[in-house]
Parts: C-alpha cells; structure tokens; sequence
C-alpha cells in the first residue's frame, strides 16, 4: 500500500490516477472533527457545500446550516464550525450543511476518488481501520489554511502513517511521521506554536482544540458517498 | 525574527515582501552541497545557471562547466553534481558554471530576496550565524524534487530553525523542526526511505549522499552577489 501526503491544496494536482486511490481530507481545526462528531451526534448526513450561497439555498428550504469563514459563523447560520454546537438533540436524524473556510473546498476537490474519508484525531483508530479495509493507495489531504501547510492537518497524517509500518511512504509522509513521533506524546502542547492555534486562541475557541486534539474517542468514520457525507 | 519555510517552489509565490527577506536556498541532494563544497575548495564563484544551454554557451568560452539533469552529468559537461568531482586542484581560482534539476532554478527564482543564502549540513552552523548577522526575516527555500516536497530539504529547514530558539515560525517551520528533533541522531539513516536517497543509491553515489548529511565540517559560506555565488 503506498501512502501519499498532499500537504496544501496548492500541491493537489500533483496526485496522480486519484479515481484508483483512496482520499483522507484532513482539516482538524475543525472542520473534520465537526463533521465526525455531527454524525456521531447522531445526523443521518453531513452535507458539504463549499460556496455560502448554496448553503443559504438549503437553509431556506428548511435544512439546519452551519457556515464559518475566517473560524467565524456566517451571518444568519444556524451554527459555525465548532463541534460543540452540533449536540445530539439538535442534530439526531437531520442531514446538516456544512460550509467552511478550508474543509468543505477540499472534500469537494477529492470527489473523484475512488471513496473520500473523513480525518480526525477523535476516530483515528477507525480511520485507521477503514482505509485498510478499503486496501487502496493513500491520499492524505492536509487542508492547510488558505492554501498555506499547517501543523495540525500535517501531524494528523503521520499519525495515521505511523500505523503503516510496512507501507510506501512518499517524502511528505515521511516528514509528517518524523513530526508526528516528536509531537504524539501532547498533541495539544505540540500545536501552541501553530498559526491555527493562535488564530482560534485569539477567538477564545481553546476548547474546540483541546477536543479536536483528543484521540479515539469516537468509533465511527465518515466517508463521502453521493455529495454526503455518511457513516461508512 | 521571522521564519518561514517553503517546502516546494510551487508553494513559493506564498511568499510576501521578498525584497525584505533572507532566502536560504536548499537542496542538500545536492547542488546547494556541492556549491558549498566548491567554494570551499578554492573556487572563486559558482554561476548558477538554469538552462542547459547558457551552460554550453560558457563551455564554449572556456568555464569549466557542471551539470545534471535526473541525477546523471549532462552529456559533454566537465562534471555533473557530485560534490567529490569538484577537487581542489580542478576548481582553484575558477569560476565554474553549475546547473542541475532543482537547486539552480531555485536560486534564479530567489534572485529578489534582500541576500540568497546557499544552504547545507555541510556548513549549517555557519549558515545560522550569517543569516543572523544578518538579522533580517528569513525564508528557508526547499528546493524538493521537481516541485514535490523532500524530506532531506525539510530536515534542513528545521535544522536551521532548531537554531532560533526565540524566533516566530510558520506552520511549515514548525513542522520541519519536530521532524529534525525526530531525525538528527541519524540523518543518514533518516533518509534511507527517502524518495531521493533510493533514486542517487539505485545510481551508485550513496557516498555523496553520507557526504552531504556530514554536518559543520565547512566553516564558510556561499551568498548571490551580481547573479554569481561568492563566499560571504
């Protein structure tokens, strides 16, 4: 199985043959974590849209929407992107829109993989599991923030790489396992230094990535299937 | 002092103000290695030229001439990108013309930077205590493998960095710091599963690539000065 790491959306045409491959998007702070804990909360889908407008058109037709730009919620949306908004009563059996700054763009770009799968520290076992189930190449998609690497979407692919002890690991890869082994013992403590943490710390979101940077606590992982995203 | 790390050359249009700028230009494997080794070997300048043909122009006019495409000397050169083809008694008091795959193209793209800075193990402490002196914001410039990221580049980068205790980092920077922490007992064998270790070794020249990991056994420096690269 080889594994690949695209470390910026800017990097992303240098894939090749991605309708045989499997495709992680990874944007941990948070748009990834958001969409694993909404379905664990118990929504039947978690819709992708990258433009505002089209998440607008399903609010008005009835759908819940959440929508953040710059790590803010978008004017008139019901939620934003931190995953405490999306508890179980208000989300169980809805299918959520979801639109955001980094995440929602590049699960788009991925649609044409052979299946896209959602990255998140909360799963990370079952992530894990299910791409070896899948037993296809790898895509490890780091989101970044505008277009820029970041830490958190970085380290998240060597964690999963590090599972992979007989795998063929791309330069990328590599470099992200190495960080990933120096970080893993205190993600959190790993990630102060990080433009996104400084970015959301500044917006008083600590909490959102103390719970983005927990590992295992969720048993379920969501994969794109027709637009949505679903439990797999 | 800020630093930040470009980890393709395709990424490197995300670079703001480059005039204001230090841009230490990377390609341990291994032209920025073997710039370092000739102008440490007695060479007067090392004119970094991107295409093959201005590198024939100055064949014709006498120069001795290096060059590689793909990891092999270019047909008719007098050398290619082999740090130990560049012995003292061959480059003394010469100007050689070098132009290889990566590295070059890297130091005309730069060629704006407030000073261009040749970077590599070999002389890493020497690298840190000029861009101090400098005191100026710095862009670590990977050079990668035809626009892909590289690990040994990466490591570099974080090296360099490893150095700044109080600096402030970009996500990229951060990234290649922990991995150096991950990596430097070892570089060599931190490399072994590299992209590029595998494609120099399936050549042969696993004895540059030991060569170029050797840190700080130089004690000088290469700059660009008038499209030329001199000690500092």
């Amino acid at each position: 199985m080889r594994i690949e790491t695209i470390l910026s959306p800017t990097l992303f045409h240098q894939i090749e043959n991605i309708d045989r491959k499997v495709v992680v998007v990874i944007d941990i702070l948070r748009a990834t974590s958001t969409i694993t804990t909404i379905l664990h909360n118990g929504a039947s889908a978690v819709i992708p849209v990258k433009e505002e407008q089209i998440a607008r058109d399903y609010k008005e037709k009835g759908y819940l929407v959440g929508g953040e730009r710059e790590g803010a919620t978008i004017e008139g949306f019901d939620c934003g992107n931190s995953p405490f908004q999306y508890k179980p009563d208000i989300v169980a059996n809805k299918e959520i829109v979801l639109t955001t700054t980094n995440g929602t763009k590049c699960i788009e770009m991925s649609s044409n993989a052979h299946q896209v799968v959602i990255g998140s520290f909360l799963n990370l076992d079952k992530v894990v599991d299910h791409i070896n189930y899948l037993n296809k190449d790898i895509v490890l998609f780091c989101a970044g923030w505008k277009n820029k690497v970041n830490l958190e979407d970085s380290l998240f692919a060597g964690a999963v790489a590090c599972s992979y002890t007989g795998g063929e690991f791309d330069d990328s890869t590599l470099l992200c396992i190495d960080a990933y082994r120096a970080s893993k013992k205190n993600l959190f403590k790993a990630l102060q230094n990080s433009s996104h943490f400084q970015r959301l710390a500044s917006k008083g979101v600590t909490q959102d990535i103390a719970y983005c940077c927990e590992r295992n606590v969720i048993n379920s992982v969501g994969i794109l299937k027709d637009g949505k995203i679903v439990l797999a």
